[in-house]
């Protein structure tokens, strides 16, 4: 696909994603109104919405049809979003601005930065949950195939929701958020440095996680099997790596205007970096290993998908 | 009941609950063990464990059989914990000390506090969905009652999940929380005082709601109808606002060491109160009302639990 194809098909299916994403956001009433539009204005920050649209993606490369995947890309969105109010807080990072914008915290202020961010965690689940048959009658399907078919979809959305919390928490981002921040005490404190071993299991927690459970849910929920979805959380493994990998790489070589953000910023509080452990050229074979090993497991397992493909191969190539 | 057999049930009841709770918690290894361990201390602070023995003693008395409530029972007191990790934080209520131990992040620090808080508003999660049948190969079930009979628990399961996610959420508890922040910040700024309408809406969605949530998805969870998980809804909306109502009464003739804590603390920040509304006598009608028409609800619902009459009448009519 040449590149102004592809950029043009982005946008289309990024703007697809936005709507459906908005047809979830609470509505700003009550005596409650201005959590709600904390919230809002949290979601509606924009951002990539890479995650939902991985999601869709899979779910339709897989055969996936129908609706069921729609409040789960905005459940994810919501789990992505509120990890960046929470991050942003002055007790964590204290960043007043995110992508040129005000942070949350910083116009709502802190009480409101924290019940927003907790606001859109428990808002994701809620959201999910609109994707199980909670007022049918189930009593009332006689035919056999009618409830198995009920019965398999319910136990397929029970899964993919289950992949999504386990994957959000402290087995997942949470718990690489806490590594980072205790990795960056001890680099304080002690001096200590990160060893790749712990450097690996942050970049998989923190960024990979997430992606794994956008790409494993939308497999799930397309009727998968056990060993599809397994495939599916390697290749997000590999995607979510090589894309910090490349963070690593453009910190190094990247220029702080062309990057969006102060070079140096982010992950890159630690000393030790993926680049900094390897050194540059094999840092950049790693990029190129790793993604070409995601395409491949994706046109393996889901089939061709060359919007994908591409979509994969400009996140971890990127020069910014 | 004599008040001593009641007050050993109690006691017994509740160490049950307790060993439940602890078959949840998380293991405190690997690089986020901070987080995890953080967790555990705010689980462990002690407590009535109230919401989860009310979740089973309304399914017990609907008939419930099994333990698919317990991992509902562990997910309302990871939720109830959050609520107070992050309550007690700086940016919120500042607390050092409650219950006469070092609140979480007052040992943890700021950050690890707001961590803990969403790891385990994120755990209970992923603990609620340990009751649906993940791993189960529904395709294999061939005899159409048995596919019936799972399909029917998996959608209680997820009306459950559904109504504790609804009722912790913005909608619930989250939306308490800000609406008693916001008229707090009224009241501070431009001495605007607090109404009736405004008191009712924050007791409602910041205490009831999660005792609401424990009744109900104990109902839903054993198989209650429609209209008797209703009638949980309501006879926990009148227990949550009984409970409140008579903590604005103490606030005024109770005795600080005899209560635990500062009078004039928590929720009486507000200049108006419950009792400064409506007087001290009509207060008290108002709790004696609201409880004795709880029990006459869960008795003519759920049919006669002694044991649970009296804990609805001690909590409301508590003297500390």
């Amino acid at each position: 696909m040449e590149e102004k194809e592809f950029q043009a098909l982005l946008q289309e299916k990024t703007s697809d994603v936005e709507e459906i994403i908005k047809q979830y956001l609470p509505k700003e009433d009550g005596y409650q109104k201005t959590v709600l539009e904390a919230m809002n204005y949290s979601l509606l920050a924009g951002g990539k919405r890479l995650r939902p649209l991985l999601m869709q993606e899979i779910f339709t490369t897989f055969g996936g049809r129908g609706r069921v995947v729609e409040p789960f890309m905005a459940a994810i969105e919501m789990i992505h979003t509120y990890s960046l109010v929470h991050d942003d807080l002055p007790a964590m990072d204290n960043d007043e601005y995110r992508r040129g914008r005000r942070t949350t915290w910083s116009v709502y202020g802190d009480a409101m930065g924290i019940l927003a961010g907790d606001g859109l965690l428990n808002l994701a689940f809620e959201t999910a949950l609109q994707a199980f048959p909670l007022k049918e009658d189930l009593t009332e399907l006689e035919d056999e195939q009618r409830i198995h078919l009920v019965a398999g979809r319910m136990q397929a959305a029970a899964r993919a929701l289950h992949v999504l919390a386990a994957k959000a928490g402290v087995g997942g981002m949470i718990g690489g958020q806490t590594a980072d921040i205790e990795a960056e005490k001890k680099e304080d404190d002690s001096g200590e440095q990160i060893s790749m071993e712990q450097l690996l299991f942050i970049h998989e927690h923190k960024t990979a996680a997430l992606i794994q459970a956008a790409m494993m849910a939308g497999a799930i929920l397309a009727g998968a099997t056990e060993r599809e979805v397994a495939a599916m959380e390697k290749c997000a493994y590999n995607i979510g790596i090589a894309f910090q990998i490349q963070d690593d790489i453009l910190d190094v070589i990247g220029d702080s205007e062309e990057l969006g953000k102060p070079v140096g910023s982010d992950m890159q509080n630690h000393k030790q970096t993926y680049v900094t452990l390897k050194g540059l050229e094999e840092a950049k074979a790693d990029v190129k290993r790793l993604s070409e090993e995601a395409v491949d497991i994706l046109r393996r397992t889901a089939g061709e998908n060359l919007f994908l493909e591409q979509l994969i191969l400009s996140l971890t190539n990127r020069r910014k």
